[in-house]
């Protein structure tokens, strides 16, 4: 528990002003996504790595817990202080974008920097940063890096940890370290960035990231294909990527989303079809962009499309891609309660994992809408339930914890993009052996062994 | 120390054939490529992971040292057993390349590959390793993945670390784990496969590695231009890169390693000329490459280029490349000892690094040629001595503790592709602060903690 003398103490260290504990902040700092709430003792703004140093080292002697905190948009309850301590947020003073160095394409910026904000300073001066979560107009690079954000642009252009070089960290002793370096190359000493990336805020505090930059694909085009079955257009999707094509985005509906999608917005879309993908393709040179789409076309008709076509223009790009923007809000037809998850597993057994998911709707007698990311199989399911019926909503629990069986069954992942936080850190024991806990578990002692960082997350 | 009944129990778990302690095999296994040796008091060739894993709990027991090894040609010592020890020699048994799965375009692969092997499987199919360090006829997957191997397509394709998907190793103690998935995304529990990347067998002994593939690109074209300094070269190197193009491969000459060429192979090359840059471009059209061999050419003039010259062939290309490739062994002309490093910066200030370096090589009154790999900023730093002149060698190794100094005020790193080893460990604390030397030790004894796998490497 925090103490009046310890508020008196972080006052004094960084301004009355940017330390808090009445009622409004510590509701304002409670939540996340996920509409779980867990209040803070006390809430508090570094302006500097210093006194976020200062604040650990402090921390670290009295035994506080410290929970760092982006913009509170997580899907898992990773910035949530669900044992209370302090709220660490970097939003109001440690959101800088520090520099844009052109000469080696990187930027250096403070965890508090939202995503979209960096993405367009970079694309001012020519420069491309791929990363691009759903989330993008408002998460920060902070939580992108410690949760290892993806987004749609992953197939072609890979995610977060892909594009993080070095990170300066605060560790719960209050040592600053700095990991990486400008440089592509740098194999001297244990790789702590890459340790620290998707760590959750349980190992340190991110202070500086510097991000790898690319030069801006000079054009974009937009397609769709509609295929009679996932099955087939999961096949499209990964002959084309064999065939040496890597499209930036390759998106799937599956029929219940399209129809879904039809029904809220009556958009004359194929509601008999077994899947949609929008694909988009980019590159510097008109005629490379078109023999890509050539190829794609070539591909997805030789597996059963049987309706492919290409935007001629922005507008035609957008209504394209309509359909797979407003895929989640339009779910709602099947119920007012979305148990959503971003499982992940081997492209190719996509449409096995489908399969398994549509067995266990059957099961159950629900719906399970799914969407997402065919190129690098991460499959956005959305288990659809009454919210009002307390029988449907637990119904829908024993659905998701079948709907994690049979991803690992299939090599898949509890999570491509969202993290493991509170929310699915019961499902931890289905996915690791005691041993790899034990090893998470050692490790996160290495880092914390007082246990004040983030604590409970990850099932650790 | 091994005693006899250990030698006993280890032929009893993998068979007579898999056990040796006489002195033939304890020279073989002395060595690797810094010609430094260390005798083991074993040599054990493992079947399967099991044995490994049977092999470190008695050890760990036993306080028994172990240190991994795949072709043990590594430049920093990481693979020699410095404080004796069992020599766990992997290119025996464990050198399968278990599958080669298309769909998802993964490889799965014991550590006792040789990375050209892997390069050459998967070609056949079509598809693409891009990590390709020098070593690659005789270096295995597993020493790559423990030292971070990089290579010439760098600049383009990155590193070893950005086609690790999965690791399965075992720990000290004997635990097996599995670390990643076949998956783009991961993101539940720590990044484990990151942190056993570059970690040198000191963390974990490494039994399979899964591997990203990507489709071979169809065709390559090479092409050369010839500049009045290093520095105009840098220029045209960050004003390519910055333009949209990326380079398979922008290798450099510095005018010492030009001459050197010439005296040795006498291929007419310009000897006054200050820097010469090698790139290779690839794709899937002649069109994209003419257009990317365009816009570098472009570049190329605008910045110095006093000749730019396109391969019309295999042979041309070849040509082009022979200077580059005969670098290395021309350089006896300057010594008959060559104390070779492989620091790097962010590419734009190479020009001042090699500044630096010159004076480095006036002040000593030696010479210190330098060539590599532009685009990702890594130097192939080469001070040359008389090997059989102990005061030269004494200056030699005076001047390489100025070349670290001078790397790292650049914000450089010892080491790009080698790995710290023995050969670096001394340099480590110039590189390294206190509180960040103590995480490494911290991260080695929570995975390590009766210190027995692969010690005393990396300044630890």
């Amino acid at each position: 528990m925090i103490e009046e003398k310890d508020i008196v103490y972080f006052k004094n260290l960084v301004g009355e002003e940017n330390v808090y504990n009445d009622k409004a902040h510590l509701i304002a700092y409670s939540y996340d996504a996920t509409r779980t709430r867990f209040e803070p003792d006390a809430v508090i703004f570094p302006r500097s790595e210093d006194d976020v140093s200062k604040i650990l080292s402090y921390c670290n002697e009295h035994s506080i817990i410290i929970v760092p905190r982006g913009a509170g948009s997580g899907f898992t309850g990773g910035a949530l202080p669900s044992s209370g301590g302090i709220v660490l947020a970097m939003e109001k003073h440690m959101n800088k974008i520090l520099e844009i160095d052109m000469a080696n394409m990187v930027a250096v910026v403070q965890p508090g920097v939202i995503n979209m904000d960096l993405q367009k300073a970079v694309e001012e001066v020519g420069l491309f940063y791929p990363p691009d979560p759903a989330s993008q107009d408002y998460s920060t690079i902070g939580g992108n890096v410690n949760e290892n954000a993806g987004g749609m642009r992953a197939a072609k252009y890979g995610i977060t940890k892909d594009y993080v070089m070095a990170i300066r960290a605060v560790l719960p002793n209050g040592d600053i370290i700095k990991a990486g370096k400008r440089t592509i190359k740098d194999v001297a000493g244990y790789n702590i960035t890459g340790i620290l990336i998707a760590s959750e805020g349980t190992l340190a505090v991110t202070t500086e990231v510097t991000l790898k930059l690319i030069p801006k694909p000079k054009m974009t085009k937009t397609a769709m294909g509609v295929f009679p079955s996932v099955h087939k257009a999961m096949e499209a999707v990964y002959k084309t990527m064999a065939s040496g094509i890597t499209p930036v985005a390759m998106e799937f509906l599956d029929n219940l989303t399209i129809r879904a999608v039809e029904q809220t917005f009556h958009k004359g879309l194929p509601v008999d079809a077994g899947a949609i993908l929008v694909t988009d393709v980019d590159g510097n040179l008109e005629d490379d962009l078109d023999f890509q789409l050539s190829q794609i076309e070539k591909v997805f008709l030789e597996n059963g499309c049987s309706d492919f076509k290409i935007a001629k223009d922005a507008k035609e790009a957008a209504d394209i891609w309509f359909a797979r923007r407003n895929a989640s809000p339009s779910l709602a037809v099947y119920g007012s309660k979305k148990l959503n998850e971003d499982v992940t597993v081997p492209r190719s057994v996509l449409p096995e994992l489908l399969e398994k998911f549509y067995a266990i709707a059957d099961k159950y007698k629900i719906n399970i809408p799914c969407f997402g990311h065919t190129g690098d199989g991460n499959v956005h399911t959305n288990v659809m339930v009454d919210g009002n019926d307390p029988e449907q909503v637990k119904i829908g629990y024993e659905a998701i914890k079948e709907v994690f069986q049979a991803t690992i069954d299939l090599g898949g992942t509890l999570s491509g993009e969202h993290g493991i936080g509170l929310a699915k850190a019961p499902y931890m024991s289905m996915a690791f052996t005691d041993e790899e806990m034990n090893l998470f578990r050692s490790i996160k002692k290495a880092f914390d062994p007082n246990n004040i960082l983030n604590p409970n997350k990850m099932g650790l």
